[in-house]
């Protein structure tokens, strides 16, 4: 989700705006309920609550017709696709198991129940339960989807638990979906508007590798990569991530939805090159200093990527 | 919520949309994954997920600028009370307890930072922990507000449960809302824009009470008793509800919004006149019958509420 959390960085933002979202965040922190459940609030890819033996991980996500999707370009399919998938991107870079979803959907007047019908068989074909929802009408199509996960009591991957020294690795190849929506053809097009949620990569991240920290890639690497470091408290040192083909490196740095996951590991940990036919590359490595700082070949590496509020 | 569910009524609908919402619930209760904890879906106030000795309700509403309220006469906090009281509304109506809520926000260019500010007030002045959510930009504003709550296993007030032979009651006095929504003075406009989820009612239905079905009345009296029949496989024998002061009886059997809990007990129950100094009046009979018909002194009475697809 665009968690408000993701909002705290920098470049180019308003400053009264900033204090805002973090009076926000501070205003929220102060208020929980005596008896509150909630683990880990405002700030990561997911709530997560505490309920037995289980945490439950939460991620809200908005589509907004003109914003994420165009319906000229994209089918009723893609875009109730895209809906869910970004939400179950957010459960995977958790190293969760996707429970059921919910579904709030604002109706344009042009979406005809062949649309409507299309966007559920879209949102459905990620076998994921829907629980329920709410429908109403408006200018534009706006769907809100909520994803609940679950991880055992404790052991959800984090932005903030990287360590100096930790490896750094991004699942895939980066800049498709940039190149996608550039060229609106081919492969990368059609990456763009099918990402595939990482699921069981998050799962083997968590379980097997024992990631330190793990987030996904939906606003673009020097962004994310900034955030991860920053809840971590470090710097990160990259090299140029591996393209995808035809992507520029900029498309890569900087640009957003590619939906893989962006994970470090300590230094000893044997990360293996694929994970059921997917690449894991290393590209950097966590250091102490300025918490946030990403610097690309010793240069700092300004955040780019895509932010909703720039 | 404006559940799924709710759109099954048939008073002057299309009955090609009626067809979609009907295959929209059977697909997503055909799909089930194979450990799904669902153990309620589309269909009533709030999806109920078993998670050990607790069922979590989950309810989800959209408050949309010029739909459910208006910039020029709902101030910030007046529109950040309600995108919440309306969440609680649904806790309530099963007898749970609220967790924590997620607030997905889309922002219209119209909306200030202080009017940002006032809304989050409004929404945490009802006191819940906020989780976390969504913020994006828009041409309007839109929250889709999520409540999370809590009822012992297998406890929560439905509205399926009714009997032949159980009293119906209401809370409150009807049609306030509708009235304050017309006059825009007085308490009817501030009972209209600040609504008071029934809480501590739906918690006395629930553990002393032991309600056999319950709902709170957000669309009209009309048109969500005859879902909790229609639910209930019974027809409703009513008389006319206790009125707002001033308003007509037609707000208060078709206004919506008043957000008082309509519930039933079998015959021989003690149901106080007061719960906390609030009426609990009875105003009928659960029958054996055409499932969904209500009748006002025995002339059938046409589901005219608020519809959000009429």
């Amino acid at each position: 989700m665009v968690k408000y959390g993701k909002l705290d960085f920098v470049s180019g933002r308003d400053p009264a705006e900033l204090q805002l979202i973090e009076w926000v965040r501070r205003q929220a922190a102060r208020r929980p309920r005596p008896r509150s459940r909630l683990a880990l609030g405002i700030g990561d890819d997911c709530a997560i609550v505490r309920a037995g033996a289980l945490d439950w991980l939460y991620t809200t996500d908005m589509l907004i017709e003109n914003v994420h999707f165009l319906p000229k370009t994209h089918t009723a399919r893609d875009a109730g696709w895209k809906a869910l998938a970004r939400g179950l991107s957010d459960i995977a870079a958790m190293g969760g198991e996707p429970q059921f979803c919910l579904l709030s959907l604002a109706l344009a007047p042009w979406a005809d129940r062949r649309w409507i019908a299309g966007f559920y068989r879209g949102l459905l074909a990620h076998g994921v339960t829907l629980a329920g929802g709410d429908l109403a009408r408006a200018d534009r199509v706006m769907a809100d989807i909520v994803v609940a996960g679950t991880v055992p009591r404790g052991k959800a991957l984090r932005r903030d638990g990287a360590r100096a020294g930790d490896a750094i690795y991004v699942s895939g190849q980066l800049g498709g979906s940039a190149l996608g929506l550039a060229t609106r053809r081919g492969p990368a097009w059609s990456r763009h508007k099918r990402p595939q949620p990482r699921l069981a990569l998050g799962h083997f991240l968590r379980t097997r590798l024992r990631s330190t920290a793990a987030m996904d890639l939906s606003d673009g690497l020097s962004i994310d990569l900034r955030r991860l470091a920053k809840a971590s408290g470090l710097r990160a040192e990259i090299t140029l991530p591996p393209l995808y083909p035809g992507a520029s490196p900029e498309q890569a740095l900087h640009g957003g939805e590619d939906y893989e996951l962006l994970f470090t590991a300590a230094p000893r940990t044997r990360v293996p090159q694929k994970f059921e036919g997917l690449p894991l590359t290393r590209i950097g490595t966590m250091r102490n200093g300025a918490a946030g700082l990403v610097t690309l070949d010793g240069k700092p590496l300004p955040p780019l990527g895509y932010d909703h509020f720039r």
